[in-house]
């Protein structure tokens, strides 16, 4: 029976219609009694005794004959999820793909399944046994000549070669080798040169087929992408010319069994699929192959094939596949083209839960609710109220504790030292700005070295003993202007500042301890993305603002001459001459206490002694500085492009992946680095960073400890509440929101939040430092971000074409209090430190600012505003909410942070933190200005990704039910309220005055 | 007869088995006369007398009840090419995607062909008449209740909504509309406000449904997306309650009617596909409707509804579509993901020809030939050998001169002025930095202003009158190179210099002109990639190269003072002193001959007139001069960097497409005047661009006629002969390379080459700029492929999804023309150009160098070598040659240009066209180390994506032939050798002096 021209296992009476032929006998099997959905639902609903079925390595063997030789088996594809193609000329392996393939060959394999031999659980134990049992079944069932019986035997058994990876660096080796060899060959080669042709691929001929694993096998590198318990199912195709018809035959053994190399790694062997054909076909077969080898990569069809009992069972399976699968119209699509993995897929346990039986399990948090617009956060565990005293501290110490010992050894990886030195630097930088503003601002009451010391003894405790060491404590922009006001309220009121700082610090500390008594944390579900995004947004745009604004401040300090004239140069000098006022040189020279040379003139005089002894400057040049301000510039802007451009390398092709992840991982710290070289290579003097190098409080007034009595009347003590109400509201707020940030689900942290443990030890180590005189210390958003993101981990291995898996966040303590300790070991480190030019850190501030507005929903609707609408994209809220409302959305969202702006910008900033909680008012108002639908789209907190996919998941099981698609649909979509802000938010520099005072800026340049 | 539950138009006896029950009737196919292949090979194939079918606009209806109010009908997807969809909840239309459909759909389309009511060629005229037909129809066959019919023709004939788009601007106005709506609602709504709910929907009622366009269909700018004949297909589908079966019907009407506000633009309908069905499947008829929209759209399909005869020849149509379909895994995609339309679609008549019994035909060029390494230039008609006197350039004159005219009117449009703008800069930049270099090496026999003369003058008459107005003429640095030695020899021999020149001239020109008449540019085809990249590269480089040597030169002149202490402002300064050999300023002033003051002291005296009067400088100030080194980098890199970004604007998603590529065409002006902008603020005496500004020769020593004889003895004339064979051959490589890479395939030049014309235009120019004591030009690499670039054009519409054509070059002689103008009048603009500072200047030379290796295969192999296998992109010779072989090629071509550009940079460098021509040699020597099969993947000239979609094309081939898919196959899969050079070259300014001699750069920064 010859098979007809374009039919590998059809009715050879038909030459056209194969699909018609391939459905045909379909009919039959409305007389069987089990139809395909009820043998699916009842394979797949069977009680599972054991695990569930191995991870597949699928592989696909070719009958090809190599330069002319006889015919071998060639590995030509391989699949653990997608597919991975031989490039046969290239030698090497293609990027995984989406296998395409054409409803034809589906046809046509499953006419193979109904006619082949099918022997499920066959017990044998090598390749010749398997291979014997099934020409014996074809010889018997009639299907194969028992003349061909050798030829068969002898074509399945010949030796199997595998696509073997090489490194780069060997291929470049090769190189050499190549020349060397290509010396010899002085002749035109056809197809590549045989010399080279072999090497890459491992061969062993049918007489040593040892069961055994080779060695090859054993290297291959490629194993470490499969899990220990897979198996192989290998798929065999091929065309020969002394066979008629085809032969087929599907085998699942009863023991998965090593068959020596038949197999690219060393996996056993459950299924074998086996398909040759007469000549002239090799294109039809090895579609075949690549369906069944594709359906055996199908999670569903997997399962089936495991369990399956009879030919039946597997034909239902494909039925299954054919019933679920996409199809792409011809005209819009070329199949040439290789579809890249896509980032998310479907879970396929709906499919199999559709024919088992169950119903997707309704989880709770998946079920659509409508709350209003002011609540919305999905209660945590940790956030629920206790309503017991303590209880939720007790909670959260008990949560906590279990992972103690596990805080420590879980810092045991590379990354922790590219997180210590990048958040160090960034403390360090912080440390610096504010202590220099908070010297300026309370006439050194507190300044740079107790700023050091504070950030250095707080941070330390917290990261050791707190319940979210993730969190990094900083001074705040809040704090400050608070505390600024309060000296000169002490000032014009004539108390003592330290003391009455001390009891509005210890009343805060109490209300603090008595919210965290009450679990008053329990409030922060009330934030929506709205308030979060809104107060993230504003810092980071003060964040970016104050960068440019310390540029400008720098700049004027140093300004440039714009109207030098090179020619002219004879004419600029800057001549100190003595003043009006100026005191006699030689008479100060001769008394001690100054260090003029004796025989000082004016004209020997420095700028500054100039100055100090009442000269006058004259001259041109005077009032200039030349090259400090545009090198400043250039190392601002470098760095912040640097830094960005590193970063990104992550992405790009060049280098290994390890490599690359060094480098962004780095990125901060190679930056630094590398513009502090250019710095010093160009050797402009420009401000450098300084830290203190003497340990003594920076005011002679006061000493480490305040005394609690006796600086001020007995009633302030108590009048020392009411402040300590608005610093507490700017505490809580300040600490809570970044706690609320750190701890998003996003970031997958296992070892739970400590919201109550938190704000406890906020509390005490606010006592301690009001007691010292220390400034007061609170979460830093921005800093506290770039710590998560330098701790995050990701799956080294998955199947090729998976995206790996972001697997949580490196949870230790250990590199917050490395980063603590280092920083009150800086007073130490100052001949090191002042190699760092401040626009090099103003750079990286300005990089952590936009960075961390990078995902924020609020910007991607600002840009949105300046996209067409066919440009824009797919976003989820665009296919939901109209256009205009997403604008208007936008629109009163930047109106009220541009209030915020104005409010920050006056004496009003004090109750900051209190318009923060009028932004949730805002948010309530909304819900009288949008549907909830659209709100529930706007102001929702899962991000992204998540998002869509769940909605298509909503969709699909829409599709199922075969509901009504209509805008009503939208009434029951409504988005689920999952609770975890999905934006990034930024910083503590909210200060209202330059971060480079006239007083820090003395310091740093000066000095 | 009550439908299955799953099924649409199934047998309702069956719940499961959807794609057997469906497949099924097909069976009785069998009995008919003609087979589906056959019936569609009967349809295309027939003769066509008329105009092929017009495009089709596909729009689906769905059947929706709007905010509670009765049903409509509501526009949800429309097709030209791609699906788009409309966005409920967004009230937008979605991205165009290809059409993912289900398996399931179509085959549940398919039996409703099979049982539908199906009229081809209906004549009617209005909805109205065809409704009747149709229902009466159906009732006639029994399909429906007579009862039903008022029920049918009522629901068929309700109003229609359509989605109609709006500006970014109308959405942002409506803002203010939403808030006032919206402060009178403060209630909480359900599904979006219901005052806005109505806004963009054209509505009408059935009592008006006219059957003339109405306004909102008319306005619809969605229409200019449709070619003029183009007709609609309607879809309309819902479920209605009165329904127990589904009704269906296919109507293609005899004439193409307006039927009223129908279809969403105003567009006549052809066909009208219907379905209404019992309540509960909406999604299943949404599916069917989405699944013969897509068929309507299919280019196959479309064919066969317009010449079906019955409905055997729409299911053969379908079957063909089932039989192309490409398929995807359901476990390896996620149905929700809208896929983008590819960039490259396989043409639909490959399907067509296949059924029509056409093979596709065997174009020439398409046939694989595998000449050896050495040749490979598809010989064009320009380039083909006449073997007549003159001949190709008869031909050349022959072929442009029907172009003359249009190649004025065609520069009618705004790209032609950035064009002008952009290259106008460019080649003052070139005229500038080669006059002053030429000035240099000749002691000012030729200098700035004979350079920018030479440049109008050429470049002007040439682009006027020669074969190729596209290419720029410009200096370049072999001729630079070779004056400079010249000079020198005239010197050393006492010859008149400019005599002696014009001899070589004259014999070169008449060697060229000798070329010329014997057609010898045809050798030109026996350059390949290997030699064409690597002569471009090494332009590129030297390109880059120099525009860094020229800042460093630049910081080098103005020294930077690393030792700057501000404190010590008071000890710097630079005075002059009278020197051991200085005059006495006294009687210099009193002597009229100066400038000095009469009471001129030397501290008085500016830096110039203290070196001119002997005067010493002193002081550490001297050596120095501020912020002009600094500004000039950030100038620099700005302007690269800057004009790197606005260049890739183009792709971002901001602004309309319009907008956008008006920034990306005038990006190195805007770039230009923004730095401009950026110097003139900062007021840095930044190195200006100094232009000169009188029109006579720059040496006095020089008339602008050069007298043939006289200067030298009558046997130099003779002598001259032998470098001006050397000259000729530079000319000639300089020339055709250009020529070659201005005249590639991939730029779709219509008007055609004219490479005789232009080598007959360069000899006549070189006599004129003998006789004048001009510089001698040729065609500027960079330049030339930069005009190129920003005279190129594109499609402006197509269908939503398809990708913009590239549509070639506005080829006219205008933009040349005004170039050269304007650089000969840049003398009289010597006030405008002066703001333009010289590092801006080199920054753009920086971009063009980078720029112009943007393409360069030989650049992607460079970087191929720093990436892992599996980061590399999916290039096609990595398909199908070994790493190790590419990596070797890379390798060799590297070595190859290491020795050229020592070779450069020696005194050898006269050799250097010649050396080119060893390129060749090498490349022929390549032969013996590579096979055939890899070079011919690695060093031909197809640009990438023409060569991808071409072996797709060839697989495809196979693929239909059932041909043998093994190693062997690459024997006949010869890539096609097209001789376009695809890679950008680049440039002349190959001297090996600094571009910024020290003549020149004294007087442009001292003038």
């Amino acid at each position: 029976q010859p098979c007809g021209p374009d039919l590998v296992c059809g009715h050879p009476e038909f030459k056209w219609g194969r699909l018609k032929s391939l459905f045909y006998p379909l009919t039959f099997l409305r007389l069987s009694v089990v139809s395909p959905a009820e043998r699916i639902r009842f394979i797949l609903g069977e009680e599972d005794d054991g695990p569930p079925p191995p991870q597949l390595f699928t592989e696909l063997d070719e009958l090809l004959a190599v330069d002319g030789h006889e015919m071998e088996w060639k590995e030509t594809a391989r699949w653990i999820k997608f597919e991975e193609k031989v490039e046969k000329g290239g030698e090497r392996w293609s990027k995984p793909h989406v296998a395409t393939l054409s409803l034809h060959s589906l046809m046509e394999l499953k006419r193979c399944i109904e006619k082949g031999t099918i022997m499920l659980d066959l017990e044998a134990s090598s390749l010749q046994q398997v291979v014997e049992i099934i020409t014996d079944n074809q010889i018997e069932t009639g299907q194969l000549n028992r003349d061909l019986r050798e030829k068969v035997m002898y074509t399945l058994l010949r030796k199997h070669r595998h696509q073997t990876k090489k490194s780069n660096l060997r291929s470049l080796a090769d190189i050499g080798k190549s020349v060397s060899s290509a010396s010899r060959l002085f002749s035109n080669q056809e197809n590549g040169s045989p010399t080279t042709a072999h090497r890459n691929f491992t061969s062993n001929s049918l007489n040593d087929f040892s069961d055994k694993p080779e060695k090859d096998q054993l290297r291959n590198k490629f194993m470490k992408k499969l899990p220990r318990d897979a198996e192989a199912s290998n798929v065999l195709v091929g065309e020969v010319d002394f066979l008629e018809t085809s032969f087929v035959a599907f085998v699942r053994l009863q023991q998965a069994v090593m068959l020596g190399a038949l197999t690219e790694v060393p996996v056993p062997t459950r299924f074998l699929f086996v398909l040759l054909g007469p000549k002239g076909k090799a294109k039809s077969y090895r579609e075949i192959g690549r369906a069944i080898a594709t359906l055996m990569s199908d999670e569903v069809f997997h399962d089936i094939a495991y369990k399956a009992k009879d030919r039946q069972d597997l034909l239902a399976g494909i039925e299954e596949f054919l019933e679920e699968v996409i199809v792409l119209p011809p005209g819009e699509w070329d199949p040439n083209i290789r579809i890249e993995p896509p980032k998310t897929l479907p879970s396929p346990d709906k499919r199999k839960n559709m024919y088992a039986g169950l119903e997707a399990p309704q989880m709770n948090g998946d079920a659509p609710h409508d709350d209003g617009g002011g609540g919305g956060h999905q209660v945590g565990e940790e956030l629920q109220r206790t309503k017991r005293f303590c209880g939720g501290l007790v909670l959260d110490i008990k949560r906590k504790l279990p992972f103690f010992a596990s805080d420590f050894y879980d810092a045991l990886h590379i990354q922790s030292l590219s997180a210590i030195l990048f958040i160090y630097l960034g403390t360090v930088t912080n440390a610096i700005t504010f202590g220099g503003l908070l010297g300026d601002a309370t006439e050194n009451m507190q300044g740079v070295l107790e700023s050091f010391l504070g950030t250095a003894l707080t941070g330390a405790v917290f990261c050791l003993l707190a319940g979210q060491p993730l969190t990094i404590l900083s001074s705040t922009g809040p704090v400050l202007v608070f505390e600024r006001l309060l000296f000169n309220f002490s000032k014009d009121n004539d108390f003592n500042y330290l003391e009455f700082r001390l009891w509005i610090g210890l009343w805060s500390a109490f209300l603090c301890l008595v919210l965290v008594a009450t679990d008053a944390s329990f409030l922060v579900q009330y934030f929506t993305r709205f308030t979060e995004e809104g107060f993230s947004a504003l810092i980071s745009f003060i964040f970016i603002y104050d960068a440019f604004k310390k540029m400008i401040k720098l700049a004027h300090h140093d300004p440039i001459n714009s109207d030098y004239d090179p020619n002219l140069i004879t004419q600029y000098d800057c001549r100190c001459l003595p003043g009006n006022s100026s005191v006699d040189l030689d008479i100060l020279a001769m008394s001690n206490s100054t260090d003029l040379p004796v025989n000082a003139t004016w004209a020997s005089l420095t700028r500054q002694q100039c100055v100090t002894y009442g000269g006058e400057l004259v001259g041109e040049a005077c009032g200039y500085v030349p090259d400090i301000a545009l090198m400043s510039l250039i190392l601002f802007f470098g760095t912040y492009i640097c830094s960005m451009a590193l970063k990104k390398f992550k992405t790009s092709r060049f280098f290994p992946t390890k490599v690359r992840k060094l480098i962004s991982d780095f990125a901060i710290i190679l930056t630094i680095l590398l513009f502090c070289g250019v710095d010093a290579l160009v050797g402009v003097e420009t401000p450098k960073l300084i830290v203190p190098s003497e340990f003594k409080p920076t005011s002679p007034l006061r000493g480490w400890f305040v005394p609690p009595f006796g600086g001020n009347p007995w009633w302030v003590y108590l009048a020392a509440l009411l402040p300590a109400l608005l610093v507490t509201i700017l505490i809580f707020m300040d600490q809570q929101i970044t706690a609320v940030i750190v701890n998003r689900k996003e970031h997958k942290l296992k070892k739970g939040a400590g919201y109550h443990l938190d704000l406890f030890w906020v509390a005490i180590l606010m006592i301690v430092c009001s007691f010292m005189g220390l400034p007061w210390y609170v979460a830093a958003t921005v800093i506290s971000i770039a710590h998560i993101d330098s701790l995050k981990m990701e799956t080294e291995t998955s199947a090729p074409g998976e995206q790996p898996k972001f697997l949580g966040v490196r949870e230790q303590r250990v590199t917050g209090i490395f980063v603590f300790l280092l920083t009150g070991l800086s007073v130490f480190m100052a001949p090191i430190l002042k190699f760092i030019p401040m626009p090099v850190l103003y750079g990286v501030f300005l990089y952590m600012g936009v960075a961390s507005l990078n995902g924020v929903q609020f910007m991607d609707r600002l840009m949105l505003l300046l996209m067409p609408a066919k440009h824009q994209p797919d976003l989820i809220y665009l296919r939901h909410v109209p256009q205009r409302r997403i604008h208007l959305f936008t629109f009163l969202q930047v109106v009220c942070l541009a209030l915020l702006w104005i409010l920050k910008s006056t004496v009003a900033a004090i109750i900051f933190p209190v318009m923060i909680l009028a932004l949730v008012a805002v948010r309530k108002a909304m819900d009288y200005v949008f549907s909830q639908h659209d709100l529930g789209y706007l102001d929702d907190v899962i991000p992204e990704k998540d998002k869509k996919k769940k909605e298509d998941e909503k969709k699909k099981k829409h599709k199922k039910k075969g509901s009504i698609d209509s805008e009503m649909e939208f009434v029951s979509e409504y988005p689920y309220h999952d609770n975890v802000p999905s934006i990034k938010i930024s910083m503590e520099t909210m200060e209202h005055e330059p971060m480079l005072g006239n007083k820090s800026e003395d310091s740093e340049y000066e000095k």
